[in-house]
């Protein structure tokens, strides 16, 4: 993390403490199997990122409304999760966060459950929100949207994988419903319980979603240039599968033919592809799309009053493509 | 249906016609695959019972207010579907409503993914009612309840498949949480969008819940004594199963044994099911369970006004343990 991201980094980890609290206070003492079930990956830690930008655009409306939309904040991490636990059983994924996924500690019956119990919970906890009740019924509307687009996103990204020629803008499209909506959920249901007018919404919308798709943009990179251990993730998995991210895309785009190294790759493959991928300038290119999608978001966000939480915001943005695991 | 419930079922099929209506407007012009897979089973038919509780609920509350919660009366509807899709995953079930089940018919992921759609569909149209905002805030917060405990009646009837000792009570506990909750719930928010009072809303949520246990019991009793031909159902199927319904708990408590019945059943051995079950007192001692709910839940409507509504929800209850499919 770069030395004038101290500020974001501190209350980061704020935000996950307090998020960590909430969760260990509503969900860790449960008492059935099905409660514990549901509790298993969201115990389980993670950057709480979709809280943090709830509680930055509440802020960054009224100063010291984010107390009051904590509850909110905790929806959207639980509204991940749900997805998340879903989604491992549709990929057939054995291990999230370090731990087994859901359907493999228990089965995939109790993983789909445990999804539905978390969704449901998600929005029971919005309405826990110290808000008026229009902002309310606008922040549960905004966060179901969220939750359709996103198994819209989900169902296209499946699609994908019987493909070789997802152009940019279908991948585009599937990144903004899979990941883009629920950052442009938190920000939007932060700044909407805060009171926020439209135009402030709006912004808020549209640079969780331009942030988000930044991020995903990044994970792919991340894929690609960050070791294993520094990442904790299979560097090169995607090449490997041959999956079509953005740098798939635009590797084809410019001639470079990344299904060669749709095998076991040893470190030196991942190297060579490396390589080949920056002297044809697919790396940069990639960077530049993510590091604009975050300008033009730094842009929209100047209809917000000049706080520091509107500075935070920004440097989430920043922090989301500079991070390198 | 008696003679004397004919001013229900004509309501009940304007009821049904208009929520058709709704489904064929918000779903069937879809265009995704996904979209279509949402809708497959919402358009396959169905007795639209919740939205009907709805309705008549905020009917009961405020005459003419069901056109206005008829957003709501469809939200209840997509809730029960979404759940249907998902415990046909679970269950392996391939057949609904004359239709393969949505997993069948495309793949697991795509049925996970159109329930998920159609949950988040549901909150969308809750948040669409006509209606004040601090009621539509208490609608979410009673629908997402439902679901948590749908999910967990479900969950708790799947750990009844490897049990021969499930007691009444767990029973009746269980199939709060599966059936009764999701109709507590619609008429809880049809009388909450309407404009009642807490007191209204609670003798609604117990009507909903005592009338939907009484629902599921009369399934139970038409399971086994229905011809196929009449209900469309496999007749004896649980007896078959071996499973625990309130005839197999109330039979073993009474002495009778009906696991012997576990195998293929022909004609034959039903009907001296049902004569042994008849003769030791189960089948009335079950009628009666479910009569009695329907008797309580009467009393408690008294606080509404002495409308033709009420006497229609009331009939409702009437209507559920007298069918005979």
């Amino acid at each position: 993390m770069e030395a004038d991201m101290s500020d974001l980094s501190a209350y980061l980890k704020s935000v996950a403490q307090q998020i960590d609290g909430m969760i260990e206070k509503n969900f860790t003492h449960a008492g059935g199997e099905l409660d514990r079930a549901s509790a298993h990956l969201l115990s389980a830690g993670g950057k709480r990122l979709r809280p943090a930008v709830v509680m930055l655009s509440a802020d960054a409306i009224r100063h010291g409304s984010s107390k009051d939309v904590m509850p909110a904040a905790l929806a959207l991490e639980v509204t991940h999760t749900f997805t998340l636990i879903h989604d491992d059983i549709m990929d057939g994924d054995s291990l999230r966060r370090g731990v087994p996924t859901v359907h493999t500690k228990w089965d995939m019956p109790t993983g789909i459950l445990a999804g539905d119990v978390l969704y449901a919970r998600a929005f029971e906890f919005i309405c826990q929100s110290k808000a008026d009740e229009g902002p309310k019924v606008q922040a549960v509307a905004l966060l179901a949207r969220a939750c359709a687009d996103i198994c819209e996103g989900q169902h296209q990204d499946m699609s994908f994988e019987h493909r070789a020629d997802v152009t940019e803008e279908e991948y585009m499209a599937m990144v903004a419903k899979k990941t883009g909506v629920l950052y442009a959920a938190a920000a939007a249901i932060g700044g909407t319980l805060a009171g926020g007018n439209p135009e402030q919404i709006r912004a808020l919308y549209q640079f969780g979603l331009n942030t988000g798709i930044a991020f995903q943009i990044q994970d792919d990179l991340i894929d690609l240039l960050t070791p294993t251990e520094k990442s904790g993730k299979d560097q090169g998995s995607d090449l490997r599968e041959g999956k079509q991210t953005l740098v798939m895309i635009i590797a084809r785009q410019k001639g470079v033919d990344l299904l060669k190294y749709r095998h076991e790759l040893s470190p030196a493959d991942i190297k060579a592809a490396i390589q080949e991928l920056t002297d044809a300038g697919v790396i940069d290119a990639v960077k530049k799309k993510a590091a604009d999608l975050v300008a033009d978001s730094n842009r929209l966000l100047m209809v917000l009053p000049p706080t520091k939480e509107r500075q935070l915001i920004m440097d989430v943005g920043e922090f989301f493509v500079t991070r390198s695991f």
